[in-house]
C-alpha cells in the first residue's frame, strides 16, 4: 500500500467539487462528489440522540441498503434542530440534486456542517448544486475544492488517498473530512467521505467501515462531546475491477488496512486542527483487564479539562493523569500504576520518582505528547488521540455566534 | 433558623487557629479544629480510587466510629501519591498533635491540600500544630483564620454558621471550605469542615451528612472531576445541651435543614470562586424519568466545554445545551425537548423560538445564568450549579507548578 496524490477524486470514475453558494459570505460552502455509476455504500452516524435532519434521512438510504450516487455537503448551516422543516428541506435537496443529475432520489446522501437551528437557505443551496455538477467534470474540479467546501473552524483541509492490490487489479480509497472537535460550537460535526473503486459486497465494506472507524475516528477526542451531525461515508463504485472481496476473501484484509489507514490518519489530522490545539498527545494504556477498560481509562484522561491545560502550559504535571486514572469508573490499584510521559517513567508504586519531572518537562517543550499508563491489572490496551485545552480554545468558542 | 456571625467556632467549645508553618512562603498554611469534648463525628470522602493518605487513615477513623476531637489540615501539599512515607506521615501527624493536645492519636483527624507527590514537611507541620495549639484559646484565633490557611487557588475566604432551635435549646453549626474545582491541578481538593454543639446519635449525624452533601457538594461542578482528597467533616460536640437527636427525634428535620443549608450555601461559594469563574451557572431539569436520569443530564451540560465557553462569551447558543443533553446516557425525546435561558423559552419542538435568541442574549450578560431544561417524559428533576470556562482558567491551570 502506498499513499498517492488527491483524495475523493483519486479512485476511479468519481467527481468531485467545491463551489461557493452563497450560504457563507465569502468562503466555499457547497460539495457535491459523484461516481459515475451506482456506488455500495456503508456509512457510521452520530450516537447523539439528536440527531440532524441529514442524519435522519441517510440513515434510510443505508438502512435500505443503498447504492449512492451522489453526495451534497454543505458548510455554514447543520440543518439540526430545524423540526419538520429540517427534513422536508433535507428532502427537496435530494430530489433537485437525483433530477439534476438523472439518477434516483434515495441514491443522495446529504450531509450539512455549521449553525444548530437555521434553516437551510435552499435557494442557496440549489445553486450550488447546479453550479457544482456543471463544472464536476472539468480538470480544474478536485476534491481538493471538495475538502475545502465543507471546512467550518478547521484551519486545515483534511484529504488523503492510498493505492494498494487487490486479486492482481491496483484498487483506490481516497477521503475527505472536516471536524477540528467531535462537536462545534453552533457548529455541529465532523464529517468524512471516503471513496473507493474496489469491487467489494456491502456487508464487507459494513464490517470494514465500522473496524476501521472503530479504531480511528471512535479513538480521538478533542472536548468530548459527540455532534448532531457525526458521519462517516464510504462509497465503493467497484471500478477498478478487481474480484470481488466479500469478508471471507483474501482481498478483505488488504482493503481493510487500507480503509483504517486512510480513517487513521483523517482521525490524526482532527486532532492536530483541533481547536486552539498547540499539541498533539497520543495516549497509550496498557495492562488493563479489558479494552473497555482501556477505553475508559484513556478518555478519562483526554477530557480531563485539567490535564489538557497541563499540556498546553507544557507541564509534566503526572498528578492529573493519576487522578484522571483513578476517576475512571474501572478497576484499578493505585499502588500498581505506572506512568510515563515522553517515554519517563514518572510515577510508580503510588509515588514520583526521583528526577523524571525535570527529564519529562524538558521533552514536553514540543509539538508530541506521549502519556503512557501501565495499568498492570491485565492484558488489555488501546491508543487514543487529543489535543490541549489552550486559552485560544475558549476565545473561538465563547466569540462564536 | 438564622445566619449568624463566625464559622467553626460559633458552636459553643470550639477553638480555632491558622498559622503560617513555613510549607507556603508567605501565607497561612496550617489550621487547626478543636473541641474541649470528643466529639461525635461522620465524614464522606472523595469516589477517586485514588485516595491520599490522610483520606486513608481518616477512613479507618470514622469506621471505627469516632469521637473526633482534633482537626490538623494543612495547604501547600496534598500528601497524595507519596506511597508508604505518606501514610507515616500522616499518621506521625495525628501522634504529635495527639501527644501536645492531651488526647487519644485515633481522635485526630488529618487533611491535605497543595501539590500531590510532594512528601509532607513534617517538620513545618509539627512547627504549625504547636504555633496553632499555643494560640487557639486566645481572642485574635479564629475559625477565619482557620479558613484561610486551608484555601490554595482560592480567591475567597469560605465559610457560614447559623443557629438553629432544638427542644427548646439554641444549637449553632458552622462550617469553613476551600476548593474553587472538585479537583484542582497539581493542587488537589475540596476540604470542607462542619463544626456543631448540637448534642446527636451518631448514625443520625452520619444520615443528616450524606443527605447534605447529596443536595449540595454533589450537586456542583467546576472542571467535572474529583481530586484524590476531597472530604467533609461534621463534628458535632454535644455542648448545646438539647435532648439527644436521633434519626426519629422530631429535632432531625431541624438539624438536617440547617446543616443543609450551611452544606448549600459552602457548596455554592466554591462555585462562584470556581477557578477563572466570571459567571454562576444554575441548571434546572425537570420532567426526566427518574432522578438519575435528571443528574446525568444536567451534569452533561454543565461539564461540557462548549456550553461552558458559550457562558463565558454570554452567548446563549442553546445548541450546545440540546446536544449536551442529546449526549446524556439517558433516553429522551428531542421532539419533546423544551430549553428556557434566564426564562426565556428558546427551543421546543426540536427546533428555535423566533425572537428568543436577541432576548436571552440581553438577559445573559450580567453574572448568574438559569438554564431550564424541561424533558417532558417524566416527573423527576434536580438543581445543579457551576461555573463558566474561562480563559483565565486556562491561564491558572497551565502556569500552575
Amino acid at each position: 500500500m502506498k499513499v498517492i496524490k488527491g483524495s475523493v477524486t483519486a479512485p476511479k470514475s468519481f467527481a468531485a467539487a467545491g463551489v461557493h453558494s452563497g450560504i457563507k459570505k465569502k468562503r466555499k460552502d457547497l460539495a457535491l462528489i459523484f461516481s459515475k455509476v451506482p456506488a455500495v455504500a456503508a456509512a457510521v452516524f452520530t450516537t447523539n440522540k439528536v440527531k440532524a435532519a441529514p442524519v435522519l434521512v441517510d440513515k434510510q438510504i443505508i438502512k435500505k441498503g443503498g447504492p449512492v450516487q451522489a453526495v451534497v455537503a454543505n458548510s455554514g448551516s447543520a440543518n439540526a434542530c430545524t423540526g419538520r422543516q429540517g427534513i422536508k428541506d433535507a428532502v427537496e435537496t435530494m430530489k433537485f440534486t437525483a433530477a439534476l443529475l438523472g439518477i434516483p432520489q434515495d441514491n443522495v446522501f446529504v450531509a450539512s456542517t455549521g449553525k444548530i437551528g437555521m434553516p437551510l437557505p435552499l435557494d442557496r443551496i440549489k445553486y450550488g448544486v447546479k453550479l457544482a455538477a456543471s463544472i464536476m467534470n472539468e480538470s480544474y474540479a478536485s476534491g481538493t475544492d471538495a475538502a475545502t467546501a465543507i471546512m467550518t473552524t478547521d484551519l486545515a483541509r483534511k484529504e488523503i488517498a492510498v493505492e494498494t492490490t487487490v486479486s492482481g487489479k491496483k484498487i483506490r480509497i481516497g477521503g475527505i473530512v472536516k471536524g477540528s472537535g467531535m462537536i462545534h460550537p453552533g457548529m455541529a460535526t465532523m464529517l468524512c467521505f471516503i471513496t473507493s473503486d474496489a469491487v467489494i459486497e456491502r456487508r464487507a465494506l459494513s464490517s470494514a467501515l465500522k473496524q476501521s472507524v472503530g479504531s480511528s475516528f471512535n479513538m480521538i477526542t478533542v472536548d468530548g462531546d459527540r455532534s448532531t451531525n457525526d458521519t462517516v461515508l464510504v462509497l465503493a463504485n467497484g471500478r477498478a475491477g478487481n474480484k470481488k472481496i466479500t469478508s471471507g476473501s483474501p482481498g478483505y484484509g488488504t482493503f481493510c488496512q487500507a480503509l483504517e489507514y486512510v480513517c487513521l490518519r483523517l482521525a490524526k489530522a482532527i486532532v492536530k486542527d483541533g481547536e486552539g490545539a498547540t499539541k498533539f498527545i497520543e495516549i497509550k494504556i496498557k495492562g488493563a483487564a479489558s479494552l473497555s477498560d482501556a477505553k475508559k481509562t484513556a478518555f478519562s484522561i483526554a477530557t480531563s479539562c485539567l490535564f489538557k491545560t497541563a499540556m498546553y502550559g507544557s507541564d509534566p504535571n503526572w498528578g492529573r493523569i493519576v487522578s484522571a486514572v483513578g476517576n475512571a469508573p474501572v478497576s484499578m490499584d493505585p499502588e500498581k500504576l505506572k506512568v510515563y510521559i515522553n517515554g519517563i517513567l514518572v510515577v510508580k508504586n503510588n509515588a514520583p520518582v526521583p528526577g523524571s519531572r525535570e527529564k519529562a518537562r524538558e521533552l514536553l517543550t514540543g509539538k508530541n505528547a506521549v502519556i503512557e499508563v501501565d495499568m498492570q491489572t491485565g492484558k488489555s490496551g488501546c491508543v487514543i488521540w487529543t489535543s490541549d485545552l489552550s486559552t485560544r480554545y475558549v476565545r473561538i468558542n465563547a466569540a462564536y455566534n
